[in-house]
């Protein structure tokens, strides 16, 4: 079996923790990249600091697989990623004529113009990021992947790697919906997993229309060994004097 | 000027990596404590391995005035906070008999209960933080805060803080909405920020109903300091030819 490949997201801007803006790009690149066999093993919000970006980008890069950062490429003061990955690699910033001929595609006056090709710069040795909304490119620089904060961008460029990432197993998951309490199952549960060291299982307690539940979910990479383990926490629910409920793992 | 108080977020939970959840703690979170004065400076998402959850308390509990962790406090398997936090730490848990006597007072068979009282326990020299929805308490070990994951349950624990922790000068925040492209005012807007060092003055792009605007935010702790920056804000938008218009920030 091939080996898990590891990402750790950064998501960078002060609006995030200021909570300004709910993050969404998370979620989406979870889900996303969990589809391709890549899993995202830690999530960091990070504000506008150089020097913590720097250090945050320095640290990830060599810990996972793969970075991906959100945010603070546009062409405003407070869009410091991309100087901040240069710092990171130890390299300088240039103007790449790919990203600058998109960007005068769309005329502006010679002022505005100059703080368009901002976008442009990108360090010494990245490759582009296709951007399918028509915009200025992200770019990847060795395992790091930089790419915009607007959710529509982002999951446009994200689209255009499709393909072109190493990717490992593919975790699949199943969901069991019991209207019970986590305590009356946590025995059972624990035992099952005790048993399924390679699966990971999961008990999400809700409370719904006046009734206390939890969600179990198996993940998990062996599609014989989380059936057991679901056929297994089933039986608990049914010995636990509950109908246990299969959810279809897209909800 | 007292000084600024700050604090990082630990969001403890596969789920949120994996992307079967979205998590919602962060936000709250960070409106809240940013009333009370207290600056969201960094965030983590992180999954439910315990060197990995006491690696990053241990780093985190020493940078910031305060922790927050959320999710990992039920009663199952993977509810492994409160041993993280112990081990963080170097104490023992033990069971708290204040949360014991909540979690008795709804009665449950003698198995179920084992399982329910698994809740109870909490780092020895912890205290504890009420939860008003009336199920088993958080607790506090020195200045980190563990709380639940579930988005009602912490937020009521979080409410029972309130006049509790150390608190700094309050950000204030004014946005003004612009439909213009950032690259418009970019030039005019990093000059306000230099000779704004106090402040903190982003541009946030939008696109909506087929325009592009972007919205500026200035945030800081001087009143009149900001008001200058929104005003020469305001002019900058106004001789790009486009009517600067203020939002309620409470948006």
């Amino acid at each position: 079996m091939s080996e898990a490949v590891t990402a750790c997201v950064l998501i960078i801007g002060n609006e995030i923790l200021s909570g300004r803006t709910q993050d969404v790009n998370l979620h989406h690149l979870a889900t996303t990249l969990g589809g391709w066999g890549i899993r995202i093993k830690e999530a960091r919000v990070i504000p506008d600091i150089e020097e913590v970006i720097v250090a945050a980008v320095n640290e990830t890069r060599r810990n996972f697989d793969y970075v991906f950062t959100t945010g603070g490429i546009g062409p405003t003061h407070d869009d410091i990623t991309a100087t901040c990955i240069a710092n990171a690699f130890g390299v300088e910033l240039y103007q790449h004529e790919e990203i600058a001929q998109r960007i005068r595609q769309r005329p502006a006056p010679e002022d505005v113009m100059i703080n368009r090709l901002l976008m442009a710069r990108v360090p010494t040795g990245a490759v582009l990021i296709d951007n399918p909304t028509g915009g200025p490119q992200g770019f990847a620089m060795e395992n790091v992947y930089v790419m915009a904060g607007i959710p529509m961008v982002m999951q446009a460029m994200l689209s255009s790697l499709e393909g072109k990432l190493k990717s490992g197993p593919i975790i699949k998951s199943r969901s069991i919906r019991a209207y019970l309490g986590e305590s009356q199952i946590a025995h059972e549960l624990g035992a099952i997993q005790q048993t399924h060291r390679g699966l990971d299982i999961g008990s999400y307690p809700f409370y719904r229309a006046d009734r206390y539940g939890t969600v179990l979910v198996v993940r998990g990479t062996d599609e014989g060994d989380i059936n057991t383990a679901v056929v297994a926490i089933m039986d608990a629910v049914r010995m636990s004097g509950e109908t246990p409920e299969e959810l279809d793992d897209n909800d």
